[in-house]
């Protein structure tokens, strides 16, 4: 049993830490991206090394209170937070954001885990190297919430999950040992990979406290490129097409559906739409190359070729850096535009590449038969991953859905599921989806994720109620 | 406690299924590469199914038999076997050999742990893709055991460790309950990692039954070339100008040191050294383009440019596929030459790259100081994982060193920690090195491993004393 952080036991607690590593929660820390919860604090600490969170996680396993480890608060799926249960103790690692250190010869950098991801990408970049771990929350997501989550963003394509981005870690486990393991290693095969377990586990199972993360070549000159596809079927194939032309030299691969250009148009009109007609579906392709060969000379190519096999209908390639950004921000301002709109249901899903167009066609018929609604599909197409929302129409509000919601998202769901799809493809369980991970997830590792739980966490103080049920 | 699995035993185990499933032992199967220890079996099970390996764990788990996990027996480190305690099961996937489906459209296969790398492989480029996974075991080497030891190969560099290479398994639990997580998806955040826990457990945690695979473009045109520098420093250098040049495209990076042409020539005779004058120390490159450079271009175009800066002294770039062969039959050969040799003390380990240099250096003397030894120092330079491999001079064996082998490994390992280094990189703990895992590894992560274990596992029946000591 968990106990709440009452007045006396936050007391016991400030004694851990010097006391102005402690503060009353503000309102910002409490609440979450979508506005579904309202968190709670007892106490927020701000520690500002390991052994000071080490020193804090004992003593609240010693008083049986929940911890709650809070980063950037960006997550959309509510870890970051507790709307109930007993009140928590706010772990908040915002003033241990120090950049530890950078081995540009070997492509790493080590960060502490309140470093804010922009941050991190941009002390790769003073020593030209580039971290590519990219989303819209950048500029304010820190890197241990971005492991715990095992963020996604643009960048997976070519350079993998933010746990493909990680070397090593450094976690304060549920016991307050303090897992040292930082390694700038490559290869390292003594025993079970703790980092890959801890990343994932949204908290659950310690608190990373620093990452070793990999650095890479900065691709020496890069292009972008968007594409009039007629399906997104035809993205997949032009996707195969650019990987036999450039091989890994794709990093984005976005589709785009006219809905979001649309919303653009209704809450963001300053976002310029390049084209004259906006076409149902586009892409947007970035390439970074280092060889000889330019991305614009690479991308026409692609561009002859595609046309003449019918992948591509119309198409522009970017002929300046300021060009670049403005496709850009097409793609990042979406989500923001799909914010102001205000949906009813979103989901962030991932599908076996060759049931994707499927979904979009099979999903489609069977949110029409739901209701009148208006679908923003969008995303990581050469991931497989989609964010697949669904709108009420013009004059309408989420408001006046809500009773259908929980109904779209079992039908989106089961569909996903049905065909061998992810109900979360990169924003994680949090406490949105623990209903689904049980609905959906395999029973055996369902039981081993609990028996590893209790192996670690036998109080059960870390994060409790996110990813599984308390 | 576990039970021996004596012939009454045995006969309760036999019931679980048909009898043609069962065989004695072969001496094959109780005998690892390397002949330091002997194995034992009370029976021997070959399932054709993953009910079967789950029918069979189950029967185990209730009597408290030990299970020992059996894939093609390359293992270095000795997790193939068990020279002592109880009389265990071996489990042998062998009959599960199957490639289960082929996805080429999203560069996917699916095979069950007993298909042989070689075969995996070949399947792959059937639909025109790659399986990167490459090591000189590739002809009997199996994807299970692959999987739980984690391999690497040569191919790390460019496509990461066989865990990288994983999307997703199928594996039997200690529990007997078959865990399916055969996923095809690039992105699935759905609770913890099950997978990689799995992958580089060694089959402690459980028995990999069948697992999905990533596949690649296959690089239209691979260039190798066999170029002599000046130190491993130069090296080091040499492969941060590929990568310049070249990006991602580097797809093999090996160190030769000329130890191993000399063995080479002492013990395996036809193959062919294209050295003139045997360079101290050379590197294997070998380049796969996908783009309009041909990869002579671009390895000519590095030569001219290493040349230049110096770090490259003369070298020869392949001109045949015959060539490129034969090249690669000099790295492929070495650990054969080495075996026929007999080191006194073999070490599979990793540095962090900015400490390589110094660590040859360093270790060089540190050796020396301890008797008259010839070092065979190579491998997959890129990831900073060297095989430094340490033989007798001329005339004597290894039999004459017995007395120094205790005291080598741990000068290697000590210099090896003390540079933050790994003391099994590629090769896995087993039974070999649970005693460094202890010394070297951080005893948080040694907590929280037997807090996994017994969680899992809690009668304790597989592979017992591989990886953690029983």
């Amino acid at each position: 049993m968990l106990n709440s952080l009452t007045p006396e036991r936050a007391a016991a607690l400030r004694k851990a830490l010097p006391a102005d590593r402690f503060a009353e929660a503000d309102a910002a820390q409490l609440q979450e991206p979508r506005g579904r919860y309202q968190g709670r604090a007892g106490l927020v600490a701000r520690p500002r090394s390991t052994e000071e969170v080490a020193d804090l996680v004992r003593a609240a396993a010693q008083a049986r209170v929940p911890v709650i480890p809070y980063g950037g608060g960006t997550g959309l799926v509510g870890g970051q937070l507790t709307p109930d249960g007993p009140l928590p103790l706010v772990l908040s690692l915002d003033r241990m954001s120090a950049i530890r250190d950078v081995y540009p010869q070997e492509n790493v950098l080590v960060a502490e885990a309140g470093a804010i991801l922009a941050d991190v990408q941009a002390s790769a970049e003073k020593v030209r190297r580039l971290f590519p771990l990219s989303l819209a929350s950048e500029g304010s997501a820190r890197i241990g919430g971005l492991l715990a989550t095992n963020a996604g963003g643009t960048g997976v394509l070519r350079y993998g999950n933010a746990r493909d981005l990680c070397l090593g870690i450094e976690a304060v486990l549920p016991s307050g040992d303090i897992y040292h393991g930082l390694s700038r290693l490559r290869k390292d095969n003594t025993g079970y990979d703790l980092r890959h377990l801890m990343i994932g586990a949204e908290g659950t199972l310690g608190i990373i406290t620093a990452a070793s993360l990999k650095l890479f070549a900065q691709p020496s000159q890069m292009g972008t490129a968007l594409l009039q596809v007629g399906s997104p079927m035809a993205a997949l194939q032009l996707l195969a097409l650019v990987r036999d032309q450039v091989g890994e030299s794709v990093s984005a691969f976005e589709l785009i559906h006219r809905q979001g250009f649309d919303f653009l148009a209704e809450t963001m009109p300053q976002v310029r739409n390049p084209w004259a007609e906006t076409p149902e579906w586009c892409v947007l392709v970035d390439l970074g190359l280092s060889g000889r060969v330019t991305p614009q000379a690479a991308l026409e190519r692609l561009f002859e070729t595609a046309v003449a096999e019918g992948l591509v209908v119309d198409g522009m390639i970017a002929q300046s850096e300021a060009q670049r950004a403005d496709f850009w921000s097409i793609r990042e301002s979406i989500p923001e535009a799909n914010r102001r709109i205000g949906s009813v249901s979103s989901h962030d899903i991932s599908l076996p590449l060759s049931a994707l167009a499927d979904f979009i066609a099979e999903g489609g018929t069977r949110i029409a038969a739901l209701g009148d609604f208006r679908i923003n599909c969008f995303g990581h197409v050469g991931d497989g991953n989609l964010h697949y929302n669904v709108f009420p129409q013009p004059g309408k509000t989420r408001a006046d859905h809500m009773d259908a919601r929980d109904e779209i998202k079992k039908t989106v769901h089961d569909l996903v599921h049905e065909m061998d799809g992810s109900v979360s493809a990169e924003h994680g369980i949090g406490r949105l989806k623990v209903d689904d991970l049980e609905r959906y997830g395999d029973p055996a590792k369902l039981m081993a994720m609990r028996a590893i739980k209790a192996a670690l966490d036998p109080v059960g103080i870390m994060n409790p109620g996110a990813v599984l049920r308390v």
